[in-house]
């Protein structure tokens, strides 16, 4: 059966909650005396619906059905799960608590997404405090798994498993914390590097967008795979925790922060958190973490480079100019290392990466005949019609790989190539590929540039006068 | 020509820089009395060479030379660029800077790696002050981008100019810091963090395991792609920066961190982060940056989830089971929404990743068949021998795209599949696909296992009796 949250307060949070629930299956009833509250809402689930489902490889819930309601009692209607996101004045809560309690199923979850108040201060207000949890999600709610949950003696045992099951099938990561505190833990966090960044701008040290890179470009890579923690274990070495924990517990006297309000360096502490550090990381060797962290770390700078952003555009920046083409020949449209995200778990090269690869080499080649960003902003492009791929050989990340192109056919709207990559001398795979120019305005088939024609045209001529390459024009499985 | 980088000092910072200039061409000349340095950097090298080279898509420079040398006075002969990693002592940096500026080149950089100390502090070591430069990295250097340069007025711009040239063809991202500071940047926002975890752990609040979950589940992922200021501008929405700092700015005087030592929250400084948060991120709207943010999100999150780590582990964990299979009618093998890392920047999905769909698809046929990961680890496994895709419309990221298969033949060691992908009733394009049964060990030939064999061989008689797909047995360019 469809099951069913209430929303209480739109804007950003409420309306990701709202979009993490729909996009999850749930059907959400929201409550919000904003006039605004539905055109707020579709925003953040028109970014959603965008970014969120697609993070799903094997099937896809259907979307629950989003409603509104003049009342809070309305809206609790049949709720499971109440998620209360109205602005951070304790009275207003105490009202929205009375209000909802009176009239919600007495067994849902009342999730408060406060992230300044303990929970016992959102309890007292409540006429049932059982029932109200603080769960703090983080911003956009509907791609970021993280939601702390704070509780307090008064909510059972019972109430904080349905609460993780819930978080859980919503692909949400609850993390309980141990005791209440202002602020839980990741804005304790946010609000000391927060502090320390005014005093950075304060003293005239660094701007906020030198401040963001010095994030975004080292630190911040680092800590979307591995935390503090096991950061600095990897970066401990064989010595491990303990031997970091000596090396950088000194600076705790030193002015490297304004923030010198430091705990005690005690050796129970260094015993607590290298005993903690095993239990969290001791099952991976350091050499294991390393290269985890490696791989991690190129995926995600590869993800970055695909958007041209951040430390991925420092990499696009760095890219060498590819080699003169000799038209009498075979041209040589990729030289490349396979890089670690194109392999699976036993480093062999994946099936369609073997494709992005020709697909680069198809581009380059276009590239080279003129059909470069430029010509295609004009209106113009290659788009494949036909692949046959013919897989040959493996090969490993690490190793260079080489393609080498043939044209046989530069003619009209068609251009046919034949691909051949090769890892040294060895042949790893072909791959044909027919392409049709099309208008982008109406994408149909148009006949392309004199430019393009022509340089198209030209390297057919000179490819004419070579032996074809062997494996051409066959249908699957044809010898 | 050749370009020439001294190393002082090796371990895991040295060795990074090693393999950066490496990897990058340079030729490298280590100094290091430890008997280990050439053992410790070689598996450095490892490292960077198994995932630096492959983050460059148009060419791979040439790797340069390594040589170990006995002398300080030996190793800089000829070098450009001499970077010093020696132990954090401020009385053994001045022997290494008196004994370097004896020998090396008075035009070449003189980077230090140091995290703690200023650069004042270095050069009133040194012979030649202008020379030395603050030029702090980040672990791993062969793939983090960020370089802390901090200089006096001893330093010429001139210097500066070449220091900053030199990273950046490096493909790292020299920040010039303003004022010479304790710990610089980067480590600033470290330290306040490290206290702050401290405190935690001291409280028992969290353990290590659940701070690293907090930061890589939540802020972590946001860090990777922008910065505090940048995320924060989008946070605040279309009110802007000001509106965030006048809804944070209380939170200064509040106990939401123990490092409570604050600036004076002035107008002054709002105006200040205000303009320079313009001034950085002004020419994106706010509904640009949510969308860039996300866009980079999923493929942060995506890259994870290959890996089977950190949020992407999650997002596994969190997969719905595929819907059950009616073996008399053609497979569904993918449901799916295109996600945003799958297409260009139209919108439209790549050429490669009808293949991965494909791929997908053919990946579950095998577990329906029995081929699952199971099976796959006592030693056999299907291969693509060839593959052959038609492109017959083009879809959109945010689309449900769905996978029907045609087994056309399923016997002894072959199995040939025809997949057709669809968006609603509207084909998209067809794979065809011959597949192999592979010996793991011997990567040659060989016939299944019974049971796999057996459940293959039934789907396949019954798809016999189905009408097959039209566009099978094809060779590119035939109708």
């Amino acid at each position: 059966m469809t099951k069913t949250a209430a929303i209480i307060g739109g804007g950003v949070i409420g309306g990701g909650w709202a979009a993490r629930f729909l996009l999850n299956g749930w059907d959400v009833r929201v409550f919000d005396p904003d006039p605004e509250a539905a055109r707020k809402i579709g925003e953040v689930l028109d970014n959603a619906r965008r970014s969120y489902p697609g993070l799903m490889d094997r099937g896809v819930p259907r979307e629950g059905r989003l409603s509104f309601h003049p009342t809070m009692s309305d809206a609790v209607a049949g709720a499971i799960w109440i998620q209360e996101s109205v602005p951070e004045r304790l009275e207003l809560k105490q009202k929205v608590y009375q209000a909802l309690q009176a009239e919600c199923d007495p067994q849902a979850v009342i999730g408060s997404s406060t992230s300044g108040f303990k929970p016992s201060e959102l309890q007292s207000c409540a006429t049932r405090p059982e029932q109200v949890l603080v769960c703090h999600p983080f911003n956009p709610v509907y791609l970021l798994p993280l939601v702390e949950v704070v509780g307090t003696d008064k909510n059972s045992e019972d109430l904080h498993t349905q609460a993780a099951d819930i978080l859980t099938s919503l692909g949400m990561h609850p993390l309980r914390v141990r005791k209440e505190i202002d602020a839980h833990i990741a804005d304790r966090f946010l609000e000391a590097v927060w502090r320390e960044a005014l005093w950075l701008i304060t003293d005239g040290i660094a701007t906020t967008e030198e401040i963001d890179n010095a994030i975004r470009y080292g630190f911040g890579l680092r800590w979307a795979q591995m935390g503090l923690f096991e950061t600095y274990r990897v970066a401990g070495g064989e010595a491990g925790m303990r031997h970091f924990m000596a090396q950088f517990g000194p600076a705790l006297k030193w002015p490297w922060t304004k923030l010198m309000d430091v705990p005690e360096f005690t050796e129970d502490l260094v015993d607590m958190i290298s005993d903690q550090s095993d239990a969290q990381s001791g099952r991976h060797s350091i050499r294991d973490l390393e290269r985890i962290r490696d791989t991690n770390l190129v995926g995600i700078l590869r993800a970055l480079k695909a958007q041209d952003w951040g430390a991925g555009a420092l990499l696009n920046a760095a890219e060498q100019d590819p080699p003169p083409v000799d038209p009498t020949d075979l041209v040589e449209t990729v030289r490349r290392v396979v890089p670690l995200d194109w392999t699976d778990y036993n480093g062999h090269m994946n099936e369609a990466r073997y494709l992005q690869a020709f697909g680069d080499a198809t581009d380059r080649f276009m590239e080279i005949i003129g059909c470069d960003a430029q010509y295609i902003a004009t209106g113009g492009s290659y788009f494949t019609a036909e692949t046959h791929i013919r897989h040959v050989d493996e090969v490993h990340a690490g190793h260079e790989i080489t393609v080498r192109t043939y044209c046989a056919l530069g003619a009209g709207k068609k251009m046919q190539l034949f691909h051949q990559m090769f890892e040294g001398d060895r042949l790893l795979a072909t791959g044909e590929h027919l392409l049709i120019h099309v208008d982008l305005q109406t994408r149909k088939s148009s006949p392309p540039g004199d430019a393009v024609a022509n340089a198209l045209g030209a390297i057919a001529d000179q490819h004419a006068k070579l032996t074809p390459p062997t494996g051409m024009g066959r249908a699957v499985g044809q010898r």
